[in-house]
């Protein structure tokens, strides 16, 4: 079964050495495009509104949290590294342009409330990173110590008693809660309409309710393992295609005021959060860590039920399924005995069926677009965003 | 210093098994009243209408997780379980009873309204318990396995992969992201009319941020140790007299539209927080872990700074304040140690001075009261309600 681990190497090296296949440019979908100026998260400047508009926000709450007087500093910092931290920014561009899909002007009070509710959702993604590391136990975020690493380092430079791990998750599931908090607080500052706050605040519970019901979903398949198609797309409809890609259109169509582009918005929106996934797996099982953030293997360590694996399952001859088997969701699955299960995974022809599936469902995403037929700048902009959350440099 | 232990159970007699002292009865504050027939959080009906309106709001919530298929029962269980089991309602009371105070009436749409608002916070304290008995390594809440605990019981029932107290705290905290999530909805979803929304869901956020940064400060100083007065009770105005209390008699104002007793009722509610929480802190060191739930010693043991510890310290010999700090904050205290400690906190007096400030600040928040001057009924209701919160039995 030992396969040379150059060939997982090959994969890693295709998957994230490619030029930035994220940028603007009228290029075919299965091929990566030269590189144009901007990126479509920055389109209308959208990406740097998000974040004049969360820094704003952050202020709000430092001054909030006043009363915590000489203990603030060490949550008030862990609050801008969670919330400013650099970031895509790609949820509130689906807002954005869900808002602009409905016909919303680009600048003005209707705008301004657009980019209100992408930081909700931007505080809700904020919430989710820092608590899917604590129980992913993972030790960093974007190439940096993860918030409970921080709070645990915390304890031990100050030598103070009792557990420093079980202090910093204490801490980082308390900014969790704060974050998600305050997303109903961004678009009621924003000054969303009193009539349209009932909608718009329904859709922010839904994105929230079924974004961690698919978190449970996720955190259940990895323990028992080897689930089946059905259950590990459920969970990737809703831990991703909608809380990424489907409420946030929506909500940006609820800001508009108009829900006439729901359907045809949901369906660009769902087969392109599922390619997304599928990106996130490959990423996930060979992507550089320097890129990613996140170890080698991290998934695959974890168990995760991606649909690489099942299609590998699926593929791979019994000894090499065995292997995978045997290895997968393991701690000390790491060195060679990784290398030779990424081999197996590139072998057994999963990667290429992963990659054959991608482009097929963004192809599906880019024609329900079209038959959406929303406003020209909303159409390119979509197109960007859907090139850009599939490839292979994001 | 070894005091006979016979004193420290003493000590936990005299507190629980004394008649019911939350019961409406003119009786003097300092002394037991006899039982009369109906419990403060029962006047007119609130709890059994909270019950209800919980009970509907969570069979709205199943139906939204539905998509979660064979995978939800356990999640709709422990669900069920943190919202509907029995629970004083006490916050909820509150709210309520604001909102009488500010002149609303008690049945029609605004009571309904107020008992929504009610909800709201009843869901957050589900959060609050569920996240802390995690946070804490608390087994058991009120008598039960707690969640975490249930869903570690889980894991190793049906033999999955992984850590299963990582699996249970994992899901705990997820159930906790959606309690707190919901609050918001409740509010909501009760029709709340929407010029009245900003307000309401303001204070809701004041609340749950103010709740958040007081357990924050609590998890920091049980973990430094030895905190000063003014520290200790930075910590119990926001975890503990804002957040039972104060706020949501605020939410019951502004349910009602009338914030003229804002700054009145602040006067009442932070007085009565204080002592409810020393009533609290006696519990937890001396009473009884059948009528508390939870096991006997868990502050002491988890060194958590309360004014009961921090006057101990100031009042104890010596001798009995090294053995004091030597023992609190250790996992190991149990048995004849932890009896000794409890026997040393009643021999130097702390005991007795905790006795003598809840009666102080009882007296001062009926005064603060009388101020107010509320309509006859919301009058009655919360000088009731302080009785009971303050009261050895409750």
């Amino acid at each position: 079964v030992a396969l040379p681990p150059v060939r997982a190497s090959k994969a890693r090296e295709d998957l994230t050495s490619a030029a930035p296949a994220g940028r603007v440019a009228p290029a075919a979908a299965t091929q990566d495009p030269p590189a144009p100026p901007i990126s479509p998260v920055d389109l209308e400047g959208v990406r740097e509104r998000v974040d004049r508009a969360l820094a704003s926000l952050v202020e709000r709450r430092r001054d909030q949290l006043d009363f915590l007087e000489e203990d603030a500093p060490p949550l008030l910092a862990a609050l801008s590294q969670a919330v400013l931290g650099p970031g895509k920014r790609l949820r509130p561009a689906f807002v954005y342009w869900g808002y602009r899909a409905a016909g919303g002007e680009p600048h003005g009070p209707g705008a301004e409330l657009a980019i209100g509710a992408g930081c909700a959702v931007e505080l809700l993604h904020a919430c989710a990173l820092t608590c899917d590391d604590v129980m992913d136990g993972s030790r960093t975020r974007r190439g940096r110590p993860a918030a409970h690493v921080r709070f645990a380092g915390l304890h031990r430079r100050e030598r103070w008693s009792g557990d420093p791990e079980g202090f910093g998750r204490s801490v980082a599931t308390l900014l969790g809660l704060l974050l998600s908090g305050w997303a109903e607080q961004a678009v009621v500052e924003a000054g969303v309409p009193a009539e349209r706050l009932p909608e718009v605040l329904g859709l922010l519970d839904l994105l929230r309710t079924e974004a961690i019901g698919g978190q449970y979903l996720d955190v259940v398949q990895a323990r028992r393992g080897v689930a089946g198609e059905a259950e590990v797309r459920r969970a990737v409809t809703f831990k991703t295609a909608k809380y990424t890609v489907e409420r946030p259109l929506h909500l940006g169509l609820a800001i508009a005021g108009g829900g006439r582009l729901r359907e045809a918005l949901s369906a660009y929106a769902l087969p392109l959060g599922e390619a997304f996934q599928l990106r996130d797996d490959l990423l996930g099982a060979f992507g550089d860590p320097a890129v990613t953030g996140k170890p080698f293997g991290q998934d695959l360590r974890e168990g995760k039920q991606t649909w690489l694996l099942l299609r590998a399952r699926r593929l791979a001859e019994p000894a090499a399924r065995e292997l995978i088997d045997r290895s997968v969701g393991q701690p000390w699955l790491r060195g060679e005995r990784l290398d030779e299960v990424c081999a197996l995974l590139v072998e057994c022809g999963a990667l290429a069926e992963c990659e054959r599936r991608i482009a097929g469902l963004f192809a599906e995403a880019l024609a329900a677009l079209d038959a959406a037929a929303p406003p020209a700048p909303a159409r390119a902009a979509l197109t960007a965003l859907a090139r850009y959350a599939t490839g292979r440099w994001r």
